[in-house]
């Protein structure tokens, strides 16, 4: 056998929501509700003409430079098309980022709990984790700011965050960043920023402008529907843009992503409907947990963390029998806690139902 | 400035085909014949229903495993479903090998001049690079296996070899693989292998029964026609496997690429029609070449290297302007060489009498 890197070693391996088609497979189900993997539960229609636009080329390779949706982005960002990067969804961008700045051996600092891929990706590049835990569910900028060390490359910052739903303020955000020394790269995923109505959320484009050690990534899966066709981007300086497409592989965003992606650009009214929608059932959601007696944090994005205060293995083994897929949260080291995604209201009714089933027998 | 790491200095960008789409913007074209990047000229017409099929699901992730697909390329490679991974294309699946087992300063041997991104990616991967140069046009595995040192973990055989159109045959690759250490691995990228007719092209499925440290790529993106969507795959020992899907990216492939991909699988009659188009057109293009006393090498694939024996930048921009794109190969270090992808025949007659017109007025 040859050996794997050593970096490879004690991996955690990334374990997705349950897929829909799974869950039917397994448990031989008609109808599955999915309210894992916090995606929106509408289908962006005004996708099909751009579907549809590629199929009389789908034997040619799309073109490396994304050029249409990088103009049409650079228009709608007002930036530079040469600050934009495009990923196979937001994490290629995060493995990009990796590779393309952080060396073996390198210290990356990484909220604790939050999205996985930070921590399973940074030990893949052989990275040093530090990691800084959330307090009160939200990301500690001020704690970040004091571990940074000259060994520091990097700093993943995920706002709002996932699985907690909290986001740091513009005014945190900038005592933070004049803190970080200019060496030191902090990416902000912003892959929930649509969802954010909150006024003092951070204006990261204008942050950009003046410093070069900030990477801002958002993604078309979550907001606009299309977490199926795998296209999210980075906006940073042309110079780590520049970084960044000299790691890329030439054709990583398909023709269907490129196409689909800027079909979304020219129909935002699809994300303002959605962002209703979503503010709704939240405050259905709410209600409901509430007379339930189950703690949950307020959120900012379309998902919800409740703190059920006991382990949920059997709440989550009753609901994938009830055709109902939420997301246990052991594997982020909080097994009393899980996260349920903001669905249709029959959806989310569903839930709270076979919620209080499971509360009844228990 | 963040520096970038030290692996990306005077790194070499890999400068794909030109997009028609690109050529028709710079010069108003109405009609561009794209004959530079070994796309095959039909379109798939069985991939309709199944993009429509994901349609209804584009909001949702794909299913990280590609179930489906995973189930159906393991019946028709009569492969367990574990021995195979799935990338973003073949590009992928050459990032995803160095990320899983090559080291910094870590050796890895190269053919020269062959397909630029084993280069591109190792020298980003931090790897030594030591490069044999292919010996009348081929692959010399004589001397890449007296290459292998203690410090050698990685070799990347094209076969058949792009630019060339040559191949090793299965005696020539038993005969290597003999002498190459267990501890070494051998990546044999199998993109063109649909198009080889020679019955001496190796059984690598059958070699790689009995050896783990084989890793064989192939691709949807030539011979089936879907250059657009992004899918190709490895083949591999399961342990392998498991050590390139630890560093997968969980949602590499969309739901379009696993729908495509599993409906080419069920019509493989297209690929045998595309295979025979071929051949009746390099016989059509080998003769015309001759008349014109152009020297040209045999290939067991879709594309013909043309030796033109003065630099190709003049006849490059010539055919530019007339719409036709073929592929200069300086970044090859081939000045004199350029490469002409097979196309429809209309499109083989046109690039044949640009061809003449230019050698007449030069």
């Amino acid at each position: 056998m040859v050996s794997a890197r050593r970096s490879l070693k004690n991996l955690k391996a990334y374990k997705p929501g349950k897929p829909v088609e799974e869950l039917k497979r397994e448990l031989d189900l008609k109808e599955v509700y999915k309210l894992a993997s916090n995606e929106i539960p509408f289908v962006p229609a005004y996708i099909f003409k751009a579907v549809l636009s590629q199929i009389p080329q789908i034997n040619r390779y799309p073109e490396a430079s994304s050029h249409y949706v990088r103009q049409k982005l650079a228009r709608t960002l007002k930036v530079k098309p040469d600050r934009l990067v495009f990923g196979n969804g937001s994490d290629e961008l995060i493995v990009m980022t990796l590779r393309a700045f952080v060396e073996e051996r390198d210290e990356v600092i990484i909220g604790t709990p939050t999205f996985l891929i930070y921590e399973i990706q940074s030990q893949v590049a052989g990275a040093r984790i530090k990691k800084v835990p959330l307090r009160d569910y939200r990301y500690d900028l001020e704690t970040i700011a004091r571990a940074i060390t000259k060994k520091t490359k990097m700093i993943f910052i995920a706002n709002p965050d996932n699985p907690h739903g909290t986001y740091v303020t513009h005014e945190e955000v900038v005592k933070f960043l004049n803190k970080v020394p200019k060496n030191v790269l902090v990416f902000f995923d912003e892959a929930y920023f649509e969802f954010v109505m909150n006024k003092d959320y951070p204006r990261t484009l204008a942050l950009l402008k003046t410093r070069k050690n900030i990477i801002m990534s958002r993604t078309f899966s979550k907001a606009y529907g299309l977490a199926g066709v795998r296209i999210g981007y980075a906006v940073c300086d042309p110079e780590v843009a520049q970084c960044l497409n000299n790691v890329r592989e030439p054709f990583n965003i398909d023709r269907f992503a490129q196409a689909c992606a800027s079909a979304a650009l020219d129909n935002y009214r699809f994300v303002e409907k959605v962002k209703n929608h979503i503010v709704k059932e939240k405050r259905y959601l709410y209600r409901e947990l509430a007379k339930l007696n189950l703690e949950y944090i307020e959120s900012v994005t379309n998902f919800i963390l409740i703190n059920f205060k006991k382990d949920t293995a059997r709440l989550n083994e009753y609901l994938l029998r009830k055709g109902i897929i939420v997301r246990p949260l052991a594997e982020w080291g909080l097994p009393e806690f899980f996260r349920v995604t903001v669905g249709l209201h029959k959806e989310n009714e569903a839930f709270i139902r076979h919620l209080k089933g499971f509360l009844k027998n228990k």
